[in-house]
């Protein structure tokens, strides 16, 4: 079967987008997806960057708003910038490790974005997090307490080495068996019909 | 009948794609296009960079290379990278603004871009210029006068500064009459569908 890598980052608006749609293209297209959380923060920095380029180009951040909010709703999504933004999501993307381990890591992954863009809510609060873990039908006592192992630390730290060896330099990003690298939620659908090549 | 402007710098990558589709794609939503060439030069100054961005970020540059390779092939363009990149856009803009005005404007816009991307060449140098300038049916020597005129210098500056006051960042963008701006070649098709409300 096809595989596709989706790299994807908790703070990223545009990867809300992607997380929201993945699961029913991909079986449409019979195309396995490989869910992977990552951190934009140190890809950022070692591009000279302390914070999302949507905070450093204003102009930026206002278009995307306005970009993401005429997708999102052609889509039948809401769409809001939580404050702050962007977000912390370390302590989500450790907790979608435990989560696609145990297989309920696409629902909760949704959920959290959910609660992120839809609800504007804090997704680095344990309060919300608690309430996706239990949404997504998981032990949230359990997850917590395997999301702080070291072995799950050192999972996201390679997914995050992996992205940056991998070139990539935002999320979302798709990777193909074969190599081939997509940015951003508008390349899914070529991500998705590459990756059977 | 519904308008849409086209805002293109000759230096972009990413216009070339849209300024060698916008035509056909633009007869069958029925909607009209106003071409509107400008300099990114000084919208890049203002938001601190001296060069494109796909210079200051290499790995964004060498994805873009690959990304408009994959989209060029699926099109049935050629396109590859001139030396130097960027190239200087400033003669051939002042010689579109002739071209627009008199009647040959896609014709030599398109010509200008396939000497570029496809072909490598620098289209900022006037044997380019004059080629693409004759294969347009002009005459040249005429549209060399008349792009040196403070008549159309005064018009790419106000095209550039009305570029800003729209909250133009990159090219190509796209703006519609109610005011919305689409900003990229992947997101033409949806600007002319919103170009008709």
């Amino acid at each position: 079967m096809a595989q596709l890598t989706f790299w994807f980052e908790f703070a990223s608006t545009y990867s809300y987008l992607s997380a929201m749609r993945i699961e029913a293209m991909a079986a449409r297209a019979g195309v396995e997806i490989a869910w992977k959380p990552f951190l934009l923060g140190p890809i950022f920095k070692a591009q000279g960057w302390d914070t999302s380029p949507f905070n450093l180009y204003p102009v930026k951040g206002k278009y995307m708003v306005r970009d993401i909010g005429r997708i999102a709703q052609e889509r039948g999504l809401s769409f809001r910038l939580p404050e702050p933004f962007p977000q912390n999501g370390l302590p989500a993307a450790r907790l979608a490790l435990v989560a696609l381990e145990e297989g309920w890591g696409a629902a909760f992954i949704k959920g959290v974005y959910r609660a992120e863009f839809a609800d504007g809510r804090n997704i680095a609060s344990p309060e919300t997090l608690a309430s996706e873990l239990a949404a997504a039908g998981a032990d949230a006592a359990h997850a917590f307490d395997r999301a702080q192992t070291p072995e799950i630390k050192a999972k996201l730290r390679a997914n995050t080495e992996g992205a940056q060896a991998a070139g990539i330099f935002g999320a979302p990003s798709f990777t193909t068996g074969s190599g081939e690298l997509f940015w951003g939620d508008d390349r899914l659908e070529q991500a998705l019909a590459w990756s059977g090549r």
